[in-house]
Protein backbone atom coordinates (compact mmCIF):
# COMPACT_ATOMS: atom_id res chain seq x y z
CA UNK A 1 0.00 0.00 0.00
CA UNK A 2 2.50 2.62 1.12
CA UNK A 3 6.11 2.29 -0.47
CA UNK A 4 7.49 4.48 2.31
CA UNK A 5 5.59 1.95 5.26
CA UNK A 6 6.89 -1.21 3.55
CA UNK A 7 10.31 0.36 3.56
CA UNK A 8 10.98 1.47 7.16
CA UNK A 9 9.17 -2.10 8.24
CA UNK A 10 11.73 -4.03 5.91
CA UNK A 11 14.63 -2.12 7.71
CA UNK A 12 13.71 -2.86 10.63
CA UNK A 13 13.22 -6.16 10.30
CA UNK A 14 16.91 -6.09 8.58
CA UNK A 15 18.38 -4.89 11.29
CA UNK A 16 16.56 -6.98 13.61
CA UNK A 17 17.74 -9.67 11.52
CA UNK A 18 21.22 -9.04 11.57
CA UNK A 19 21.24 -7.65 15.35
CA UNK A 20 20.47 -11.39 16.02
CA UNK A 21 23.59 -12.50 13.83
CA UNK A 22 21.01 -15.33 12.29
CA UNK A 23 23.11 -15.07 8.95
CA UNK A 24 26.48 -14.39 7.94
CA UNK A 25 26.32 -10.44 6.86
CA UNK A 26 29.19 -8.77 5.16
CA UNK A 27 31.68 -7.28 7.33
CA UNK A 28 32.02 -4.43 4.45
CA UNK A 29 27.91 -3.65 4.58
CA UNK A 30 28.14 -3.63 8.39
CA UNK A 31 31.15 -1.25 8.52
CA UNK A 32 29.58 0.94 6.14
CA UNK A 33 26.21 1.10 8.60
CA UNK A 34 26.40 4.01 10.83
CA UNK A 35 27.42 3.38 14.21
CA UNK A 36 23.49 3.95 15.62
CA UNK A 37 22.60 1.43 13.43
CA UNK A 38 22.22 -2.26 14.53
CA UNK A 39 23.63 -3.64 11.36
CA UNK A 40 26.93 -2.25 12.60
CA UNK A 41 29.57 -4.39 14.51
CA UNK A 42 29.22 -3.46 18.06
CA UNK A 43 32.90 -0.71 18.58
CA UNK A 44 33.54 -3.18 21.64
CA UNK A 45 33.30 -6.64 19.01
CA UNK A 46 36.94 -8.62 19.04
CA UNK A 47 39.00 -7.60 16.45
CA UNK A 48 40.35 -10.33 14.46
CA UNK A 49 43.86 -10.30 12.45
CA UNK A 50 44.14 -13.34 9.75
CA UNK A 51 47.20 -13.79 7.95
CA UNK A 52 46.58 -14.79 4.60
CA UNK A 53 49.61 -16.19 2.24
CA UNK A 54 50.35 -17.46 -0.72
CA UNK A 55 49.42 -20.42 -1.56
CA UNK A 56 47.14 -21.16 1.28
CA UNK A 57 44.60 -23.84 1.63
CA UNK A 58 41.27 -21.63 0.84
CA UNK A 59 39.34 -23.92 3.33
CA UNK A 60 41.72 -23.25 6.29
CA UNK A 61 40.89 -19.66 6.09
CA UNK A 62 37.02 -19.85 5.50
CA UNK A 63 36.00 -22.29 7.94
CA UNK A 64 37.11 -20.11 10.70
CA UNK A 65 36.08 -17.13 9.25
CA UNK A 66 32.92 -18.06 7.96
CA UNK A 67 32.08 -18.90 12.25
CA UNK A 68 34.19 -15.74 13.05
CA UNK A 69 31.65 -13.48 10.67
CA UNK A 70 28.46 -14.66 11.88
CA UNK A 71 29.90 -14.14 15.39
CA UNK A 72 30.19 -10.29 14.10
CA UNK A 73 33.71 -9.58 14.88
CA UNK A 74 36.01 -7.49 12.52
CA UNK A 75 37.69 -9.27 10.76
CA UNK A 76 41.36 -8.13 8.83
CA UNK A 77 43.08 -10.11 6.17
CA UNK A 78 46.70 -9.10 6.61
CA UNK A 79 49.66 -9.87 3.97
CA UNK A 80 52.83 -7.83 3.58
CA UNK A 81 50.91 -6.15 0.42
CA UNK A 82 47.19 -5.85 -1.21
CA UNK A 83 47.97 -7.96 -3.57
CA UNK A 84 45.59 -10.65 -3.85
CA UNK A 85 47.55 -14.50 -2.89
CA UNK A 86 46.71 -17.14 -4.51
CA UNK A 87 45.07 -20.36 -2.99
CA UNK A 88 45.05 -23.76 -3.72
CA UNK A 89 42.21 -23.70 -5.38
CA UNK A 90 42.88 -20.90 -8.02
CA UNK A 91 40.91 -18.13 -6.20
CA UNK A 92 42.82 -15.64 -4.81
CA UNK A 93 42.48 -13.60 -1.52
CA UNK A 94 42.44 -9.92 -1.33
CA UNK A 95 44.14 -8.39 1.97
CA UNK A 96 42.63 -6.31 3.60
CA UNK A 97 45.06 -4.61 5.56
CA UNK A 98 49.19 -4.47 5.05
CA UNK A 99 51.34 -6.12 7.74
CA UNK A 100 52.03 -2.32 8.15
CA UNK A 101 48.43 -1.47 8.98
CA UNK A 102 47.53 -4.22 10.92
CA UNK A 103 46.21 -4.14 14.63
CA UNK A 104 49.02 -3.81 16.70
CA UNK A 105 47.28 -5.93 19.41
CA UNK A 106 44.35 -7.66 18.02
CA UNK A 107 42.04 -9.84 20.32
CA UNK A 108 42.73 -12.52 17.95
CA UNK A 109 45.99 -13.18 15.73
CA UNK A 110 45.32 -16.63 13.01
CA UNK A 111 47.50 -18.49 10.85
CA UNK A 112 46.17 -20.71 7.97
CA UNK A 113 48.34 -23.39 6.39
CA UNK A 114 48.89 -24.54 2.79
CA UNK A 115 52.25 -26.95 2.94
CA UNK A 116 54.51 -25.03 0.35
CA UNK A 117 53.03 -21.92 1.06
CA UNK A 118 53.82 -22.81 4.39
CA UNK A 119 57.70 -23.45 4.24
CA UNK A 120 57.69 -20.36 2.51
CA UNK A 121 56.13 -18.29 5.42
CA UNK A 122 58.47 -20.31 7.88
CA UNK A 123 61.53 -19.30 5.77
CA UNK A 124 60.39 -15.27 5.60
CA UNK A 125 61.88 -13.40 8.23
CA UNK A 126 59.27 -10.68 7.78
CA UNK A 127 56.62 -13.10 8.00
CA UNK A 128 57.99 -14.12 11.65
CA UNK A 129 58.73 -11.01 12.84
CA UNK A 130 55.04 -9.54 12.23
CA UNK A 131 53.86 -12.71 13.79
CA UNK A 132 55.86 -12.27 16.81
CA UNK A 133 55.76 -8.84 17.32
CA UNK A 134 51.43 -9.12 17.12
CA UNK A 135 51.43 -12.13 19.03
CA UNK A 136 53.28 -10.92 21.85
CA UNK A 137 50.60 -8.22 22.19
CA UNK A 138 47.54 -10.67 21.10
CA UNK A 139 44.57 -11.17 23.42
CA UNK A 140 44.96 -14.98 21.49
CA UNK A 141 47.83 -16.52 19.19
CA UNK A 142 45.79 -19.13 17.10
CA UNK A 143 46.33 -21.52 13.95
CA UNK A 144 45.57 -24.26 12.23
CA UNK A 145 46.83 -27.56 9.99
CA UNK A 146 50.27 -26.56 9.09
CA UNK A 147 49.62 -22.90 10.02
CA UNK A 148 50.57 -24.19 13.55
CA UNK A 149 54.32 -24.54 11.99
CA UNK A 150 54.56 -20.99 10.89
CA UNK A 151 53.38 -19.81 14.11
CA UNK A 152 56.17 -21.92 15.95
CA UNK A 153 59.11 -20.93 13.93
CA UNK A 154 57.84 -17.48 14.88
CA UNK A 155 58.50 -18.68 18.60
CA UNK A 156 55.06 -17.84 19.57
CA UNK A 157 54.76 -21.54 20.72
CA UNK A 158 58.07 -22.18 22.81
CA UNK A 159 57.04 -23.79 25.98
CA UNK A 160 53.25 -24.15 24.49
CA UNK A 161 51.33 -27.44 24.10
CA UNK A 162 49.69 -27.23 20.41
CA UNK A 163 48.82 -29.13 17.69
CA UNK A 164 49.08 -29.74 14.00
CA UNK A 165 48.22 -31.10 10.41
CA UNK A 166 48.60 -34.64 11.21
CA UNK A 167 51.34 -34.93 8.38
CA UNK A 168 53.83 -32.21 9.96
CA UNK A 169 52.71 -32.21 13.76
CA UNK A 170 55.43 -34.06 15.04
CA UNK A 171 57.81 -31.35 13.51
CA UNK A 172 56.94 -28.90 16.60
CA UNK A 173 59.00 -29.90 19.36
CA UNK A 174 61.65 -29.04 16.99
CA UNK A 175 60.81 -25.60 17.38
CA UNK A 176 60.18 -25.49 21.20
CA UNK A 177 56.37 -26.73 21.40
CA UNK A 178 54.82 -29.66 22.99
CA UNK A 179 52.34 -31.37 20.41
CA UNK A 180 49.39 -33.15 21.56
CA UNK A 181 47.81 -35.25 19.25
CA UNK A 182 44.24 -33.63 19.62
CA UNK A 183 41.85 -31.36 16.97
CA UNK A 184 41.94 -28.42 19.03
CA UNK A 185 44.62 -27.51 21.66
CA UNK A 186 44.18 -24.65 24.33
CA UNK A 187 47.10 -23.77 26.76
CA UNK A 188 46.86 -20.31 27.91
CA UNK A 189 46.03 -17.60 25.23
CA UNK A 190 47.25 -20.39 22.39
CA UNK A 191 44.76 -21.95 20.98
CA UNK A 192 45.90 -24.37 18.08
CA UNK A 193 43.88 -26.68 15.65
CA UNK A 194 44.66 -30.33 13.61
CA UNK A 195 44.20 -30.51 10.12
CA UNK A 196 41.91 -28.01 7.22
CA UNK A 197 38.54 -29.28 8.48
CA UNK A 198 39.79 -28.94 12.13
CA UNK A 199 39.09 -25.22 11.60
CA UNK A 200 35.20 -25.50 12.20
CA UNK A 201 35.81 -27.14 15.72
CA UNK A 202 38.87 -24.76 16.65
CA UNK A 203 36.64 -21.55 15.46
CA UNK A 204 33.40 -22.76 17.66
CA UNK A 205 35.87 -23.79 20.58
CA UNK A 206 37.52 -20.20 20.27
CA UNK A 207 33.76 -18.28 19.69
CA UNK A 208 32.90 -19.43 23.28
CA UNK A 209 35.94 -18.14 24.41
CA UNK A 210 35.24 -14.60 22.98
CA UNK A 211 31.78 -14.51 23.38
CA UNK A 212 30.36 -17.48 25.91
CA UNK A 213 29.15 -20.32 24.97
CA UNK A 214 25.71 -19.52 24.17
CA UNK A 215 26.89 -17.64 21.37
CA UNK A 216 29.20 -20.38 20.15
CA UNK A 217 25.93 -22.74 20.10
CA UNK A 218 24.35 -20.15 18.17
CA UNK A 219 26.75 -19.92 15.58
CA UNK A 220 27.08 -23.79 15.37
CA UNK A 221 23.39 -24.00 14.88
CA UNK A 222 23.57 -21.48 12.29
CA UNK A 223 26.18 -23.41 10.19
CA UNK A 224 24.04 -26.80 10.75
CA UNK A 225 27.34 -28.21 12.32
CA UNK A 226 25.86 -31.43 13.63
CA UNK A 227 28.65 -33.36 11.72
CA UNK A 228 28.45 -37.02 9.60
CA UNK A 229 31.70 -38.60 8.14
CA UNK A 230 31.02 -41.21 5.96
CA UNK A 231 33.41 -43.33 6.89
CA UNK A 232 35.13 -43.70 10.64
CA UNK A 233 38.45 -42.30 9.56
CA UNK A 234 40.30 -38.87 8.61
CA UNK A 235 43.07 -39.48 10.98
CA UNK A 236 46.14 -41.46 10.75
CA UNK A 237 45.37 -44.02 13.89
CA UNK A 238 41.98 -44.62 11.74
CA UNK A 239 43.51 -44.72 8.54
CA UNK A 240 47.16 -46.59 9.16
CA UNK A 241 47.39 -47.82 5.91
CA UNK A 242 46.13 -44.88 3.93
CA UNK A 243 48.59 -42.35 6.04
CA UNK A 244 51.64 -44.41 5.58
CA UNK A 245 51.13 -44.36 1.83
CA UNK A 246 50.43 -40.46 1.51
CA UNK A 247 53.73 -40.29 3.77
CA UNK A 248 55.64 -42.53 1.53
CA UNK A 249 54.77 -40.47 -1.84
CA UNK A 250 55.52 -36.85 0.00
CA UNK A 251 59.29 -37.25 0.81
CA UNK A 252 60.23 -33.56 -1.22
CA UNK A 253 57.35 -32.00 0.68
CA UNK A 254 58.18 -33.23 3.95
CA UNK A 255 61.73 -32.94 3.37
CA UNK A 256 61.33 -29.07 3.06
CA UNK A 257 58.62 -28.81 6.07
CA UNK A 258 61.64 -30.41 8.05
CA UNK A 259 64.77 -28.58 6.81
CA UNK A 260 62.48 -25.07 7.58
CA UNK A 261 61.38 -26.30 11.28
CA UNK A 262 65.39 -27.57 11.76
CA UNK A 263 66.49 -23.91 10.46
CA UNK A 264 63.63 -22.18 12.73
CA UNK A 265 64.36 -24.36 15.75
CA UNK A 266 68.31 -23.39 15.92
CA UNK A 267 67.24 -18.99 15.01
CA UNK A 268 65.01 -19.96 18.01
CA UNK A 269 68.61 -21.46 20.11
CA UNK A 270 65.99 -24.68 20.84
CA UNK A 271 67.86 -27.12 22.77
CA UNK A 272 71.06 -24.96 23.33
CA UNK B 1 76.10 -31.14 -6.69
CA UNK B 2 74.35 -31.30 -10.16
CA UNK B 3 71.07 -29.07 -10.95
CA UNK B 4 70.12 -30.91 -14.03
CA UNK B 5 69.70 -34.17 -11.64
CA UNK B 6 68.69 -31.88 -8.45
CA UNK B 7 65.73 -30.91 -10.75
CA UNK B 8 64.81 -33.67 -12.01
CA UNK B 9 64.87 -35.35 -8.87
CA UNK B 10 62.34 -32.60 -7.77
CA UNK B 11 60.00 -32.89 -10.67
CA UNK B 12 59.77 -36.42 -9.91
CA UNK B 13 58.95 -36.87 -7.14
CA UNK B 14 56.64 -33.94 -7.42
CA UNK B 15 54.62 -35.99 -9.80
CA UNK B 16 54.53 -38.82 -7.77
CA UNK B 17 53.02 -36.67 -5.07
CA UNK B 18 50.27 -34.87 -7.21
CA UNK B 19 49.86 -38.42 -8.83
CA UNK B 20 48.85 -39.21 -5.28
CA UNK B 21 47.15 -36.44 -4.81
CA UNK B 22 48.74 -36.21 -1.37
CA UNK B 23 47.99 -32.49 -1.02
CA UNK B 24 45.51 -30.16 -2.86
CA UNK B 25 46.62 -28.76 -6.05
CA UNK B 26 45.51 -26.06 -7.92
CA UNK B 27 43.16 -27.37 -11.19
CA UNK B 28 44.97 -24.64 -13.26
CA UNK B 29 48.55 -25.73 -12.90
CA UNK B 30 47.67 -28.99 -13.58
CA UNK B 31 45.47 -27.63 -16.42
CA UNK B 32 48.47 -25.98 -17.57
CA UNK B 33 50.60 -29.55 -17.62
CA UNK B 34 51.33 -31.79 -20.78
CA UNK B 35 48.69 -34.38 -21.02
CA UNK B 36 51.44 -37.09 -20.72
CA UNK B 37 52.72 -35.41 -17.43
CA UNK B 38 50.92 -37.50 -13.88
CA UNK B 39 50.24 -33.73 -13.03
CA UNK B 40 47.63 -33.41 -15.26
CA UNK B 41 44.29 -34.15 -13.99
CA UNK B 42 43.58 -37.63 -16.05
CA UNK B 43 41.21 -36.67 -19.00
CA UNK B 44 38.52 -38.91 -18.55
CA UNK B 45 38.40 -37.72 -14.59
CA UNK B 46 34.90 -36.54 -13.72
CA UNK B 47 33.77 -32.78 -14.67
CA UNK B 48 31.97 -31.04 -12.06
CA UNK B 49 29.99 -27.50 -12.94
CA UNK B 50 29.60 -25.78 -9.98
CA UNK B 51 27.33 -22.45 -9.80
CA UNK B 52 28.46 -19.29 -8.13
CA UNK B 53 25.82 -16.89 -8.11
CA UNK B 54 25.86 -12.89 -6.00
CA UNK B 55 25.37 -13.65 -2.43
CA UNK B 56 26.15 -17.14 -2.22
CA UNK B 57 27.72 -18.04 1.12
CA UNK B 58 31.42 -18.74 0.32
CA UNK B 59 31.92 -22.17 2.42
CA UNK B 60 28.89 -23.94 0.56
CA UNK B 61 31.32 -23.48 -2.00
CA UNK B 62 34.41 -24.38 -0.71
CA UNK B 63 33.85 -27.21 1.42
CA UNK B 64 32.91 -29.58 -1.29
CA UNK B 65 35.29 -27.58 -3.91
CA UNK B 66 38.15 -28.48 -1.62
CA UNK B 67 37.04 -31.98 -1.56
CA UNK B 68 36.77 -32.04 -5.24
CA UNK B 69 39.89 -30.35 -5.96
CA UNK B 70 41.70 -33.16 -4.09
CA UNK B 71 39.75 -35.75 -5.85
CA UNK B 72 41.49 -34.48 -9.24
CA UNK B 73 38.52 -33.93 -11.07
CA UNK B 74 37.86 -31.11 -13.67
CA UNK B 75 36.02 -28.14 -11.86
CA UNK B 76 34.21 -25.11 -13.82
CA UNK B 77 32.66 -22.16 -11.42
CA UNK B 78 29.97 -21.47 -13.95
CA UNK B 79 27.86 -18.01 -13.88
CA UNK B 80 25.87 -15.65 -16.45
CA UNK B 81 28.83 -13.80 -17.33
CA UNK B 82 32.70 -13.75 -16.18
CA UNK B 83 32.27 -10.63 -13.23
CA UNK B 84 33.38 -11.81 -9.81
CA UNK B 85 30.58 -12.52 -7.93
CA UNK B 86 29.99 -11.36 -4.50
CA UNK B 87 29.78 -13.39 -1.21
CA UNK B 88 28.84 -12.76 2.62
CA UNK B 89 32.86 -13.11 3.57
CA UNK B 90 33.22 -10.06 0.73
CA UNK B 91 35.79 -12.20 -0.40
CA UNK B 92 34.62 -12.37 -4.68
CA UNK B 93 34.41 -15.32 -6.92
CA UNK B 94 35.67 -14.90 -10.28
CA UNK B 95 33.36 -17.60 -12.30
CA UNK B 96 35.38 -19.85 -14.60
CA UNK B 97 32.92 -20.13 -17.37
CA UNK B 98 29.56 -18.35 -18.37
CA UNK B 99 26.44 -20.65 -18.56
CA UNK B 100 27.00 -20.62 -22.62
CA UNK B 101 30.23 -22.14 -21.81
CA UNK B 102 29.62 -24.51 -19.66
CA UNK B 103 29.60 -28.51 -20.45
CA UNK B 104 26.56 -29.62 -21.87
CA UNK B 105 26.23 -32.45 -19.99
CA UNK B 106 28.68 -32.65 -17.18
CA UNK B 107 29.06 -35.24 -14.45
CA UNK B 108 28.23 -33.24 -11.65
CA UNK B 109 25.74 -30.23 -11.37
CA UNK B 110 26.56 -28.69 -7.68
CA UNK B 111 24.53 -25.56 -6.39
CA UNK B 112 25.37 -23.89 -3.38
CA UNK B 113 23.03 -21.45 -1.42
CA UNK B 114 23.15 -17.63 0.60
CA UNK B 115 19.41 -17.53 1.95
CA UNK B 116 19.09 -13.76 -0.22
CA UNK B 117 20.92 -15.11 -3.34
CA UNK B 118 18.96 -18.03 -3.23
CA UNK B 119 15.79 -16.15 -3.44
CA UNK B 120 17.23 -14.19 -6.37
CA UNK B 121 18.18 -17.47 -8.45
CA UNK B 122 14.75 -18.73 -7.50
CA UNK B 123 12.98 -16.21 -8.87
CA UNK B 124 15.66 -15.61 -11.61
CA UNK B 125 14.09 -17.48 -15.40
CA UNK B 126 18.11 -17.59 -17.20
CA UNK B 127 19.51 -19.67 -14.15
CA UNK B 128 16.61 -21.97 -13.82
CA UNK B 129 16.72 -22.48 -17.05
CA UNK B 130 20.51 -22.82 -17.28
CA UNK B 131 19.84 -25.57 -14.17
CA UNK B 132 17.21 -27.47 -15.68
CA UNK B 133 18.97 -27.79 -19.20
CA UNK B 134 22.15 -29.20 -17.77
CA UNK B 135 20.29 -31.36 -14.99
CA UNK B 136 18.64 -33.01 -17.08
CA UNK B 137 22.01 -34.61 -18.82
CA UNK B 138 23.81 -34.22 -15.39
CA UNK B 139 25.28 -37.39 -14.24
CA UNK B 140 24.65 -36.15 -10.76
CA UNK B 141 22.56 -33.19 -9.53
CA UNK B 142 23.52 -31.96 -6.44
CA UNK B 143 23.27 -29.19 -4.11
CA UNK B 144 23.75 -28.21 0.08
CA UNK B 145 21.94 -25.90 2.04
CA UNK B 146 19.83 -23.06 0.55
CA UNK B 147 21.01 -23.95 -3.04
CA UNK B 148 18.37 -27.17 -2.61
CA UNK B 149 15.66 -24.56 -2.61
CA UNK B 150 17.17 -23.23 -6.30
CA UNK B 151 17.31 -26.75 -7.55
CA UNK B 152 13.85 -27.61 -6.49
CA UNK B 153 12.53 -24.12 -8.04
CA UNK B 154 14.24 -24.78 -11.24
CA UNK B 155 12.22 -28.72 -11.19
CA UNK B 156 14.84 -30.73 -11.00
CA UNK B 157 13.96 -32.14 -7.75
CA UNK B 158 9.91 -33.01 -8.78
CA UNK B 159 9.53 -36.72 -7.31
CA UNK B 160 12.64 -36.65 -5.72
CA UNK B 161 13.43 -37.15 -2.25
CA UNK B 162 15.93 -34.07 -0.38
CA UNK B 163 17.03 -32.45 2.29
CA UNK B 164 18.19 -28.30 3.18
CA UNK B 165 19.32 -25.45 4.81
CA UNK B 166 17.21 -26.89 8.41
CA UNK B 167 15.30 -22.79 8.45
CA UNK B 168 13.75 -23.59 4.93
CA UNK B 169 14.03 -27.22 4.31
CA UNK B 170 10.33 -27.49 4.94
CA UNK B 171 9.41 -25.57 1.96
CA UNK B 172 10.89 -28.39 -0.37
CA UNK B 173 7.02 -29.73 -0.62
CA UNK B 174 5.82 -26.89 -2.64
CA UNK B 175 8.17 -27.06 -5.46
CA UNK B 176 7.44 -31.28 -5.80
CA UNK B 177 10.49 -32.63 -3.68
CA UNK B 178 9.95 -34.81 -0.77
CA UNK B 179 11.31 -33.45 2.73
CA UNK B 180 14.17 -35.93 3.94
CA UNK B 181 15.35 -34.80 7.51
CA UNK B 182 18.70 -35.94 7.10
CA UNK B 183 22.57 -34.96 6.63
CA UNK B 184 22.75 -36.09 3.44
CA UNK B 185 19.99 -37.52 1.06
CA UNK B 186 20.56 -39.91 -2.03
CA UNK B 187 17.27 -40.29 -4.43
CA UNK B 188 18.77 -42.11 -7.69
CA UNK B 189 21.04 -39.40 -9.41
CA UNK B 190 20.32 -36.51 -6.86
CA UNK B 191 21.77 -35.75 -3.91
CA UNK B 192 21.44 -32.90 -1.63
CA UNK B 193 22.76 -32.10 1.62
CA UNK B 194 22.07 -29.70 4.59
CA UNK B 195 23.02 -26.86 5.91
CA UNK B 196 26.47 -25.09 5.08
CA UNK B 197 29.02 -27.21 6.70
CA UNK B 198 27.20 -30.88 5.40
CA UNK B 199 29.27 -29.71 1.94
CA UNK B 200 31.87 -32.27 3.39
CA UNK B 201 30.13 -34.85 4.45
CA UNK B 202 27.59 -34.35 1.17
CA UNK B 203 30.90 -34.22 -1.18
CA UNK B 204 32.85 -37.36 0.84
CA UNK B 205 29.89 -39.17 0.02
CA UNK B 206 29.82 -38.21 -3.96
CA UNK B 207 33.25 -38.96 -3.82
CA UNK B 208 32.74 -42.91 -2.89
CA UNK B 209 30.06 -42.22 -5.64
CA UNK B 210 32.18 -41.23 -8.24
CA UNK B 211 35.46 -42.75 -7.35
CA UNK B 212 35.00 -45.35 -5.34
CA UNK B 213 35.09 -45.63 -0.77
CA UNK B 214 38.71 -45.75 -1.18
CA UNK B 215 39.67 -42.37 -2.84
CA UNK B 216 36.83 -41.02 -0.49
CA UNK B 217 38.08 -42.03 2.51
CA UNK B 218 41.84 -40.85 1.73
CA UNK B 219 40.66 -37.45 0.79
CA UNK B 220 38.70 -37.66 3.95
CA UNK B 221 42.22 -38.41 5.53
CA UNK B 222 43.70 -35.35 3.67
CA UNK B 223 41.15 -32.81 4.96
CA UNK B 224 41.67 -34.54 8.41
CA UNK B 225 37.83 -34.96 8.79
CA UNK B 226 37.65 -36.50 12.27
CA UNK B 227 35.10 -33.77 13.51
CA UNK B 228 34.89 -32.90 17.14
CA UNK B 229 31.98 -30.20 17.41
CA UNK B 230 32.47 -28.78 21.07
CA UNK B 231 28.51 -29.21 21.52
CA UNK B 232 26.06 -31.69 21.08
CA UNK B 233 24.09 -29.16 19.00
CA UNK B 234 24.03 -28.31 15.50
CA UNK B 235 20.64 -29.21 15.12
CA UNK B 236 17.21 -27.02 15.57
CA UNK B 237 16.18 -31.01 17.17
CA UNK B 238 19.14 -30.18 19.82
CA UNK B 239 18.89 -26.38 20.17
CA UNK B 240 15.16 -25.76 20.43
CA UNK B 241 15.02 -22.65 21.88
CA UNK B 242 17.65 -21.26 20.25
CA UNK B 243 16.43 -22.33 16.21
CA UNK B 244 12.88 -20.84 18.02
CA UNK B 245 14.91 -17.56 18.67
CA UNK B 246 16.60 -17.47 15.37
CA UNK B 247 13.10 -18.09 13.05
CA UNK B 248 11.87 -15.63 14.69
CA UNK B 249 13.85 -12.90 13.97
CA UNK B 250 13.82 -13.49 10.16
CA UNK B 251 10.11 -13.30 9.52
CA UNK B 252 11.47 -11.00 6.63
CA UNK B 253 13.89 -13.13 4.93
CA UNK B 254 11.22 -16.22 5.65
CA UNK B 255 8.71 -14.38 3.81
CA UNK B 256 10.55 -13.82 0.73
CA UNK B 257 12.10 -17.20 0.29
CA UNK B 258 8.27 -18.58 0.96
CA UNK B 259 7.18 -16.47 -1.52
CA UNK B 260 9.79 -17.66 -4.00
CA UNK B 261 9.14 -20.83 -3.47
CA UNK B 262 5.38 -20.99 -4.19
CA UNK B 263 6.15 -18.81 -6.90
CA UNK B 264 8.31 -21.63 -8.24
CA UNK B 265 5.25 -24.01 -7.18
CA UNK B 266 3.20 -22.23 -9.44
CA UNK B 267 5.26 -22.35 -12.10
CA UNK B 268 5.74 -26.00 -12.04
CA UNK B 269 2.09 -26.87 -11.49
CA UNK B 270 2.61 -28.69 -8.70
CA UNK B 271 -0.26 -30.21 -6.83
CA UNK B 272 -2.17 -29.23 -9.78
Amino acid sequence: MDHLLDRRRLLTLAAMASAAGTFPVSAKEQDAAPSANPLAIPADAPRITMLVHPRMVLLDLIGPMTAFNILRTHIDLVWKDKTPVSTELGIPVTPTKTFAEADEAPDVLFVPGGTMGTVDCMNDPEVLEFLRGRGEKAGWVTGICTGVLTLAASGLLEGYDATANWVHADLLPLMGARRVNKRVVTDRNRMTGAGVTAGVDFALTLAAELRGEEEARRVQLILEYAPEPPYEGGTPEREPELAAALRARTPWMREQVENASKAAGQRLAIGK
